[in-house]
């Protein structure tokens, strides 16, 4: 997703730093337009925006807080677009250290592909404080799709409510074809058929051919971030009192494929994993 | 459905007896064409092919089994379309009787929406010996767009498997929505959100309305019908001895809507079950 907002940026003529760990990725991005890579994380303080897109909410909690976090280098009147997958919690937290900073904070999650990012059409669901996001808006006009949804732990909330129910539609998908192949259906034929039935889903089309073939390589959404995803969503959940039945037994299944050694393997994989 | 059916059958010129208890309700869909109503089952025995959807397995097997049924009125070289959402058990039964009279059997279960069958563009998912397959077959060009599965159990099967998946996704769906709503969100701006995500599925065009409003009324497909559909599925999967965890838990929820009073909302009132 980083990829496409970085050089939207840079079609757009933004001075960008572009940076990865690996500083091969952040060069491929970088070499279009006014790009600059780096694999020194304090090379990103100097903008007047900062944009974070990363796996894990606790890489981006390490990037942004404590001593050696950026909001201690980034100018007061800068903006932080923070567009990863996170929980409300931490968007709160972010969003108070960057306000004590004089730094504001704008939560940007993406609705939908790495292949909508490229061509700045990705939904953007953003929330903040109105300054931040009027900063923010007319970047976040050239890299998608915005809309504004009120507070950062909204933006948050659409984000994780889409992954749970479309990682559970996964799911869903998977126990029915099961059904089919163990009756010795031909599977193109059933996924077919079924794609003109109220069955139908986005991941029907998006995953439904990978669970006829049972072909889960290469991943274009690895079962472990869709762990991630679901947890981070249940818990949320949970944290505000709000029974969620199917969405626990979907937690508990892509545990289980992690267990099984599906980490790695695209998120639809866990149609392979068996209940108990 | 079976009111397009059979007038899609006048409308192509043939001569339809039309069944009904209610005979008010068979004058409504004979008036066209040369169409004859009754509310007598016996006079539904003298066609060359007897159409049947019914509500309930139970309703089918009543109606062609045993003495009074019409298995025994029917003449030799009829055909019998039953267009009914049964388990492949059934169908199986009804088949072997039919055949053991000289009648020929085909599945017909029927994809999409009362709308489409109007249209005679209800997806058709036919099963059957090839013989009685071809005898239906231009009947069933007539009525909606089939497609030959191979036999009349895999026929069910693709019908219950849609369904099953169907009405899990409304379920899943109604989970999502349920966290918007406790965060105090715009339930419609949410749902249009996540129309364009990869949660989208045609259960949220259908139903997401309906669930964002507690608008359960008039029902399109009654929650007790889709408690039916979703028993006869598990039941089909647990004696194919496929695991099927969250059709399961969604039957459960379904038959606790059942026990609350929902039985004649819309199957989308299941939004509203809370787990134990």
């Amino acid at each position: 997703m980083g990829s496409g907002i970085g050089r939207n940026l840079l079609r757009n003529g933004h001075e960008v730093v572009v940076y990865s760990r690996s500083l091969d990725r952040a060069r491929a991005i970088a070499c279009a337009g006014k790009g600059r890579a780096t694999d020194r994380r304090e090379d990103l303080a100097h903008g007047d925006a900062l944009f974070t897109c990363l796996a894990r909410p606790q890489h981006v909690e390490a990037g942004m807080l404590g001593e050696g976090g950026l909001y201690a280098l980034m100018k007061p009147g800068s903006v932080h677009v923070e567009c990863s997958t996170i929980g409300p919690d931490l968007a709160d937290k972010l969003a108070g250290a960057a306000k004590a900073r004089g730094i504001g904070y704008v939560q940007a999650t993406l609705g939908k592909t790495p292949a909508m990012a490229e061509k700045a059409e990705e939904p953007i669901f953003v929330g903040g404080e109105p300054e931040a996001v009027k900063k923010a808006w007319p970047l976040l006009e050239q890299v998608g799709k915005p809309e504004n949804v009120g507070g950062a732990s909204a933006s948050c909330a659409i984000k994780l409510i889409s992954n749970l129910i479309g990682m559970t539609n996964i799911v869903v998908l998977g126990e029915g074809l099961r059904i089919g192949r163990a009756a010795g259906m031909d599977m193109r034929q059933l996924l077919k058929l079924l794609a003109d039935t109220g069955a139908h889903s986005f991941q029907m089309d998006a995953r439904g051919p990978s669970i006829c073939d049972r072909a889960y390589e290469p991943a274009r959404f690895a079962l472990t971030l869709a762990l991630k995803d679901v947890a981070l969503g249940a818990d949320m959940a949970h944290g505000w009192k709000v029974p969620v039945p199917l969405f626990d037994k979907v937690r508990e299944l892509f545990a289980r494929g992690v267990e099984q050694g599906l980490s790695d393997a695209d998120c639809a994989a866990v149609a392979e994993v068996l209940d108990k």
